[in-house]
């Protein structure tokens, strides 16, 4: 099964690439990040404007002004957009803006909001929880499903364990078991799975490797100045060898390119 | 620290007894459940109207007739009422007719639900995420505390780990834990974590020995055939067994009765 | 099912407190422990002449010296003794010296280890592995008894998860569990479970009402000065009132004294 | 580092492919095997005599037999050969037959026995205990290393997670966290990690793209009626296929082959 945004295809044997930073903190760091993902090459823009954060005092997105940063950055380079949605009364105009929706992690059990996001017929992302089995993971989908949506992409960002060398581990396997059980894209994000900048690259070509459907990467204009998950964003000159060498191991491994 | 629901402290040295059904299923059932929790003596009575469920086509909850039977219940047995919520727009109507809102494991980091609770003013059960560190869920908590609300209460509910003799693992240390870095009420539930009806009692009785502030345990007129959680819940003669052996251990171990 | 040392009994329905400190450093530490030990109304001593230990840089125990001092340290307060074994070799050697050996939680399924401590007929300490199923502790003792050694006491003392405020997750529901599913009896460690002094105290009680039938408590003269583990050891004052505060709550849960 | 056993050099650039049945079942069975893995181009042959089981009353291995069956293997196709070591008592004889000794989940941090093997001067495969953060492990290398005997190979095998859909969690991300941190080479074994046959192929060719320097993978002339782990067992014509595929990635990745 595939899924198509604009002109970009996602599953059915093409490989999407996803860029863009963790958070829209402004109009000029998100509009260079996002022409720095149109010139790797890579498939579709994320970005956030809202942010689900641990702690109440942290910084929690720019909101609305972020969405039409979003927009202006799908108006110049043509990228097709991704933006996280965490309250269903926010879907409406948030779908105005973005091309496709985003529940995060935290919210995979988030019942009320899948079904909105099944009700909008958007296109929707669904991260898997950070303790979710994939057995919860394909009935959040189904959530998703049952309202009559069923432009779904799975997105692996690892699972909670003991080890701390990683923020997560990147459980890699989940996507054969995802193409064993369901017909449903599988795309997977090293970025928040390893949570350290230089494990991003060999966990994304262990990804393609797999069989995954595609990437999402972080890459931020100058990483050590971001407002959130710096530490774990490239920066575009290292985005763009990435983009390059997943491109041709994509094409190794039989992938067309989206 | 300590909150008042009616006539029942919860945290300050007392300890309490939340008891009743996982789900409310018909008013028969929940009156009966209702009758017994009371007749036990045990202090809250609880139920859910809605019950966030893994698969989107699992029983989930008779709704707002639902919340008419808690209340018809708190009317009849006295005791103060607990509900859980899944979704904003649904607190208004909830707080009408129930005493204590519950935010479920999969809803802990569901931040704009916690706002709302926060912002409705009524006293909040904050269960623990099945993943979450206790960082997490204290700041899960201040969500709540930053909208003006600090009739915030706590519940372990097991986390998720390998071993699977149980539903999950009773993190008892989560108790004194929380006891060195928080001034909130902390309770524990027991059915949820052992998922086994005969490992219910002695849990109780080390989260009472642990220094918890009070229970919340399942209890069915007739768990053989409970619509949800039947295999873990007490039936009513184990419960009013139960209630008088906690009762027994917390006036032991020093705790005044709710 | 009980087990017998000298005449201290170790379950069937008497409560057992085992202290001392992690190891055995020099012979004025280890005789200053057990005279506390003994002077606090604790049951069994112990203390380790081999240390396993993550790094092979770290202290490793005084070995043979270790075991003359546990002997002494017996011969002296009366207190049968246990010490851990890391090697079949040495299990011989041990056995004069001591009166029970302990299995530790990395060697749980160190099998010719298991099979060894089987055939030499002594009472085992079996702690239960890091990460072990309760079913593959039951499996592990089936290998000491498979040798026609019944006299196997289980140890929890906690597992590995994601949550970092303790050093490991104390299971409490694996007492209820093993006194389901085995006649063995079970103990539990809070010291290693916590890693942190000041849950010790809670654990412990939470473990008697649980309805362990011991427990095992790090008693340091000096914790500040131990070569190991002293963050999680008791000084004598704390373990003194805390063997108080154990034998009323485990008299008041039933049992009788050891 | 590289570490060389007869022609094969196995790190520093070159791939290396290890087969072989789990347990070495009779002369035939493993003879049988044995040819199958030349045939298919794979460079060193795998087989255990000793089988460390999780029940004392399970099949143990057929011991010193097995032995003489693997060096009669190796005389036959001229492959190198691993077999694991249980007890330090058996290294030496286990050392006249085979050519690298492997250290089993299970003993990872049984540390004389790594002292043993560290004096024993033999190749060693060190497999990550099934809990084992990664500092842990290179600890465990360390006790061999500190014995003088460098020639040390890390396997990643899977982890001990929540999820039950693969029998253990490959940890893909090790594969650049011992990069960053060690010298040493560092194989994957998918087929423990998987517990499943159809994701063999999979999660071998991610820890070729994630930069492993090999991996070891179960292959049985007759899957079905293996006497242990048949079901994560590749026959040989799938073992042939995904030789072909890995040496064909190694290859794009830069890879040697051994």
């Amino acid at each position: 099964m595939s899924i198509t945004v604009d002109d970009i295809i996602i599953g059915g044997g093409s490989f999407v690439i996803i860029g863009g930073p963790c958070a829209v903190e402004n109009r000029e760091q998100f509009l260079s990040a996002a022409r720095y993902v149109k010139e790797s090459g890579a498939n579709i823009l994320r970005g956030s404007a809202y942010k689900p954060r641990t702690s109440p005092y942290s910084f929690q997105g720019i909101e609305e002004e972020g969405l039409k940063y979003i927009y202006e950055a799908k108006m110049e380079t043509g990228l097709p957009t991704i933006c996280e949605v965490l309250d269903a009364n926010l879907i409406e105009k948030t779908a105005k803006y973005v091309d496709i929706l985003q529940i995060g992690a935290r919210n995979m059990q988030n019942f009320p909001l899948l079904r909105a996001v099944g009700k909008s017929g958007k296109p929707v992302i669904l991260k898997r929880g950070i303790a979710a089995t994939i057995d919860e993971w394909l009935n959040a989908a189904e959530y998703i499903r049952s309202e009559g949506n069923y432009n779904v992409i799975l997105c692996e960002r690892g699972i909670r364990t003991y080890e701390t060398s990683t923020r997560n581990t990147l459980d890699i396997s989940a996507v054969p078991v995802i193409k064993s059980r369901s017909d449903m894209p599988i795309i997977v994000d090293p970025s928040h799975a390893a949570g350290v900048r230089e494990y991003v690259a060999p966990l994304s070509k262990a990804a393609v490797a797999a069989g995954a459907d595609g990437l999402m990467i972080e890459v931020h204009p100058n990483p050590e100045k971001a407002l959130s998950d710096g530490h774990q964003s490239l920066n575009p000159h290292e985005f763009k060898t990435l983009c390059s060498d997943i491109k041709k191991l994509a094409n190794f491994m039989g992938f067309g390119l989206a």
